[in-house]
């Protein structure tokens, strides 16, 4: 299984290395959706309620977007996140941006999905620590606004875990961040890179990144929602980079999986936005994307890239930043004449 | 001093008890602005990233709303805040939306204006427990998406505490909440108050409410910014309540002043959109608005209200929930190429 794993990898690159040109793909500008959970103006509303309220959280005090802060890169630019009772988490937030052009979530891709997704930071008890999604729903119930909500999106009588999810995924994928500089490239407009950008692009290709970093999102081939495109990470092994970066630590999907073939496979992550994400990495250990950069060629490509090369690859990156959509502030429904119960 | 302050208190009471119908004001649409911070768009905006935007906390997790959720009533409907490193703070946490409808800040009046709140929590070690507003500035300025706002909003290189205090003033003048149906029912459409509300409206001028709650945003008579309007809480005594709610045990206006003669002495707060912000009064003990109610008439008017006295009072209360204007989410500057200090 892992050999077959390793064996997509390989063909991917020898399949990308020839035909450069014609891979390069502009961000769409709408998100796949799944035919069980269609888009909608009132799950997309509902979803964003959900994902800005800290009340899902035990103390009140975190929401989703606590993070993954969508009024910034979609994370928290930090190596571990922080959650209920200050307690920190062993790997470091993912963008949500463009997350729903994610074929698997999480960075072991253990979620299927973003609706699947989406449950599980709730009841994480080192995140949001709520003791049960029946708690959580609770809540909600007591909430006439969210009585309303959940009506105008999925029916009367609707709230439950099932549904909150759903309409949080809805909103996720509203959260995508189409013509960068690169899908303007990409699109005809030679003018929209600098010169050391489309220098940096040529690089990106010619190296090898874009046997696993290929795709619209950069994160791999386009694949069915709940296939993923794992990669093992450190492909090659260096004693002075695993004494500094300790990558090697975190098992990855075969903690997940227990299976040992899985061992430090981890999915291929999103490009995009990728400048406004540090720190780096599934562990956040890597702090700025020059030296993300130089450790991707050592540990995945064992080569050794000059400093114009990675200077290069650096600027084209840059020009992974797309345009964030604007976003009106949810309308957070009240909890009426009583404090709220976590105190 | 104290015997004035009560002597004013007793004036307004009596005046208002005659002149009930043409003391009704509405809100009106603007807030008013100092003359030496008046609002602009960019000033609105910087205000807007700074006052959402976590990175203004010591830990990066708090922003100032966390505590004023501005997607809610502007408060957190606690009894006492939860601020870094979970720590709880002996007050409730005032609503920001019409503060700047208020002569002076904070329950105790101790801040003559929204500039001179704004740099209090950032380094108050409670709450999001910044070392220095140096520390703040430096953070600041290691972002160029902030020189940019600041530059646009207050000249070239002008990141300080003073200007990012006047941008967060700036941008709570925007928050505020005209046209609630009282506004309407005062500007003439009678239909919009129930004939209960209406009732209530009487009720509540009738008991004497008004002689403190007057004014359009019922936290006293339009006073120039820095004087404050203060009442004695409790104003009579009563054991039972007192060993229930316990409100004696904050000195209010004397912990600041250090005048006997202050003791107990607190701001009229405003009771627009009261129906949001369960629990009340400033250790936030009362649950709710029904028991708020009664406990003001008991111990500033001396009166015990019956059940539909009360009951028509609430009503009218709800009537003040005012319009919200959308706002937009912030666009917040990268901490670019590198993971957040505070780790
Ligand atoms: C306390 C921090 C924290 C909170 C709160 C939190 N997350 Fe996450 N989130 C993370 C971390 C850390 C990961 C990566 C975990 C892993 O891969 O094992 C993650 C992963 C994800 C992913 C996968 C992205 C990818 O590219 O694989 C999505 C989507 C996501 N979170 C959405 C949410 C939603 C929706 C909520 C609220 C319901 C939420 N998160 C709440 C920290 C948090
Ligand atoms: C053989 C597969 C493979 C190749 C080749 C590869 N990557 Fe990666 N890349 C990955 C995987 C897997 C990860 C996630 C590693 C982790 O943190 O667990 C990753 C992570 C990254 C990250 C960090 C993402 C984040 O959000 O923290 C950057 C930046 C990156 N790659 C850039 C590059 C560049 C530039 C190249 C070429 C020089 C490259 N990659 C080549 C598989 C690959
Ligand atoms: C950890 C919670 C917390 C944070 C964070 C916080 N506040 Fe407050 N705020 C409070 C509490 C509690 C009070 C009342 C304190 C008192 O009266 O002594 C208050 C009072 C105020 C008032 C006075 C309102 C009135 O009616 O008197 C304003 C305005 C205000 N805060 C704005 C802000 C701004 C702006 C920020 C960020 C720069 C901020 N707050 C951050 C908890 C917080
Ligand atoms: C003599 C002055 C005075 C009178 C009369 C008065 N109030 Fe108040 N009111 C105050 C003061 C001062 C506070 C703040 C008390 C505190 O929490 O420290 C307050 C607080 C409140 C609160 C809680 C506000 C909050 O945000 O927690 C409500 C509700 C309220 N008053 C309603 C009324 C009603 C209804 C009446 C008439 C039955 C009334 N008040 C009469 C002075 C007065
Ligand atoms: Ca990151
Ligand atoms: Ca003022
Ligand atoms: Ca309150
Ligand atoms: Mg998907």
């Amino acid at each position: 299984m892992f050999k077959t794993k390793l064996l997509i990898g390989t063909v991917l690159l020898a399949a990308s290395l020839g035909t450069m040109a014609a891979e390069w793909q502009a961000l769409p500008g709408k998100a796949p959706e799944p035919a069980d959970n269609p888009t909608t103006p009132a799950k997309v509303e509902l979803g964003k309620m959900l994902y800005h309220d800290t009340r899902l959280s035990a103390n009140g005090v975190l929401s989703c977007n606590s993070c993954h802060n969508v009024m910034n890169g979609g994370e928290d630019n930090r190596s571990g996140s922080i959650g209920v009772k200050d307690q920190r988490g062993g790997r470091s937030a993912p963008t949500v941006w463009n997350s729903a052009f994610n074929s698997v979530q999480f960075w072991d891709g253990r979620a299927p999905s973003l609706e699947a997704q989406a449950k599980g930071p709730v009841t994480n008890p080192i995140e949001m620590g709520m003791k049960s999604w029946d708690d959580v729903v609770a809540r909600l119930k007591a909430m006439p606004g969210y009585q309303a909500a959940f009506t105008a999106a999925f029916g009367p009588d609707s709230i439950s875990a099932d549904n909150a999810a759903k309409a949080i995924a809805a909103y996720e994928r509203t959260l995508i961040t189409p013509n960068s500089p690169y899908d303007k490239y990409v699109g005809g407009d030679k003018s929209a890179l600098t010169e050391q950008q489309a220098r940096g692009m040529q690089t990106f290709a010619d190296v090898g990144c874009v046997s696993c970093h290929s795709g619209p999102a950069f994160n791999g081939p386009t694949l069915p929602e709940g296939t993923g495109f794992y990669q093992k990470f450190p492909a090659n092994d260096n004693g002075a980079l695993e004494a500094m970066y300790n990558f090697s630590a975190d098992l990855g999907r075969q903690a997940e999986t227990k299976n040992a073939a899985d061992a430090h496979l981890f999915k291929v992550p999103t490009l995009r936005n990728i400048a406004l994400t540090a720190p780096y990495f599934h562990n956040g250990k890597v702090q700025n994307l020059e030296d993300a950069v130089k450790i991707m060629a050592k540990l995945q490509l064992n080569k050794d890239l000059t400093a114009e090369q990675s200077a290069d690859i650096v600027a084209f990156l840059n020009g992974l930043t797309g345009e964030f959509p604007k976003i009106e502030m949810p309308r957070l429904p009240a909890y009426a004449n009583k404090a709220f119960p976590a105190e």
